[in-house]
């Protein structure tokens, strides 16, 4: 398993979490979305590496930004 | 047309005010709902008067809590 993390800014509730999550869960090889709106982190796993790019698009597309921090 | 005004308390965004229009939005009766996360202002139209028992039950059961004020 491969797992990437950001951090998002602009989450404020569990609404917000699931929107993110919704939206990185499409991505292709994506396996575990875990998200805080409290923190800002998100954490993607997958069974090989997720393109970041990917993964911000699909932050950007729930009405957020992230940045990849590990 | 009858308007009648919530404080409601919780919501932090716009998921939370879509939450809330969408549930009062369902009520018989009600032609429009104005909700606002920020000052948690929720003021509900109809052409006749609403229950309010109804209002309340709604907000509940989008996750928040509301009282009466106007």
């Amino acid at each position: 398993m491969v797992t990437t993390e950001y951090r998002v800014s602009g989450m404020s509730c569990g609404h917000c979490e699931a929107a993110v999550r919704s939206e990185v869960t499409r991505i292709p090889g994506v396996d575990g979305v875990d998200v805080d709106a409290q923190t800002g982190r998100l954490v993607v796993t997958g069974s090989a590496a997720i393109d970041d790019a990917a993964v911000l698009s699909a932050v950007d597309e729930a009405g957020y930004e992230a940045v990849r921090v590990a």
